[in-house]
């Protein structure tokens, strides 16, 4: 048995999200199953380091596989990226121990969340990002994302999910880029993320960003683990999975 | 009368080209004019700094119109980017004095071309740049770029065009920009450029890169004006009309 691990690029725009769905349903890991089943001539099943919503993209998604196979790992990432439909590709491949889960053994990961503040954005990034015509407040944004730094119960920055056990995360790193043509860049590295707490931290802070809501109010969510900001939750188009950190 | 210039973007992925054609292909300058004219509710007609080839992009494309209105440039030019199809935009509209012409007056234009040389090509830059996997000799490919600096003819670097008048351009700047993952990003800067004349060059400098072919041909090609390099064209999609200096 050999293990290996990948790192794996998408274009969300086309994909009902990452995770495997009934047939008919377009997702990124079906058209991975689908293509490593082929090429391998067996069935293959992945595991991989957390789904990404329908519309989501990732850089720097991880996956393993087992196969009895030895593989010749350049031919075999040429193979790959030939049989994968064009908004899928393997960015590296290499062997992996056994025991590598790249769900528990990941150590943090870092999503990045574009936003276009401009009377206009560009035709380069309309799958990318998100606009926002109305002036922000970047000062009062980059405070608001320093304020869910740290180790809390997330619960409120949530969506709700079937899935059990602590809400408490801790993040690393929330930092404001500014770039040219108006693009806000946000970075944000967490031990791991809730359901869609990337997104609702995002809408939060573009509601500050529009003097809607006030810091306060985050840092109070964030002390009591109480309330609910799920209503604020920023568009998919202008999120992705950028690395995971082993 | 007022004569107004506009700063124009747009994806050349499913474009049949800049100028305008008959009925029935789609191309950048026709989309312009039928939605100034309906905007207008008048038949406006557009000039340019240049046209670009079909499948080229553009973020810095320089264009003039003429109207008898006093436009509001805010409003007017948010009205221009909702009917606009998603792979145009507006970047600036500004009042222009009503002698401004984009191609004569333009003192420089400037393209990038984007190459990735890796045995991989991100999904995010399929439509923008080319992939060439064997490993390409950057060294002589910065003295290939910068062999074509100068004032000389350069029809060997052109395709035939029924256009008249003098070969002699003048290459200001020619530079390679090692970007991550890959990505190659060649910056030139000239006068002006023959027709097919970026894609050319090129082509030519990526041969070198290859060792396919020796810069002194570049160089005697440029001090005779003889020769044709055209069947060594790199293809369109790699190409930006970057800016246009008045």
């Amino acid at each position: 048995m050999n293990k290996y691990k990948a790192v794996i690029e998408y274009d969300g725009t086309d994909f009902n999200g990452f995770q495997a769905q009934p047939e008919g349903t377009r997702t990124v890991q079906g058209e991975l199953i689908s293509v490593l089943s082929r090429i391998l001539d067996d069935r293959i099943s992945i595991s991989y380091s957390g789904r990404t919503d329908s519309g989501v993209h990732a850089t720097g998604q991880v996956i393993a596989f087992v196969t009895e196979k030895e593989l010749d790992l350049y031919r075999f990432k040429w193979s790959l990226n030939n049989l994968l439909p064009p908004d899928i590709s393997v960015k590296r491949l290499e062997p992996a121990g056994i025991s590598f889960d790249p769900r528990r053994d990941a150590r943090w990961r870092e999503y990045i969340y574009n936003v276009v503040n401009s009377d206009n954005q560009s035709v380069f990034l309309k799958k990318y990002s998100i606009l926002i015509t109305r002036k922000l407040d970047l000062g009062s944004m980059v405070k608001a994302a320093g304020a869910f730094k740290g180790k809390y119960d997330f619960s409120p920055f949530s969506s709700p999910s079937i899935r059990e056990g602590s809400n408490i995360r801790e993040i690393y790193r929330f930092s404001l880029n500014v770039k040219g043509d108006g693009l806000l860049e946000f970075t944000v590295r967490a031990n791991s993320f809730l359901y869609n707490m990337v997104r609702i931290m995002i809408g939060t802070i573009l509601e500050v960003g529009k003097n809607e809501r006030k810091i306060s109010e985050i840092e109070q969510a964030l002390n009591t683990g109480k309330g609910s900001f799920s209503s604020s939750m920023a568009p998919a188009k202008g999120l992705f999975l950028k690395r995971v950190g082993y």
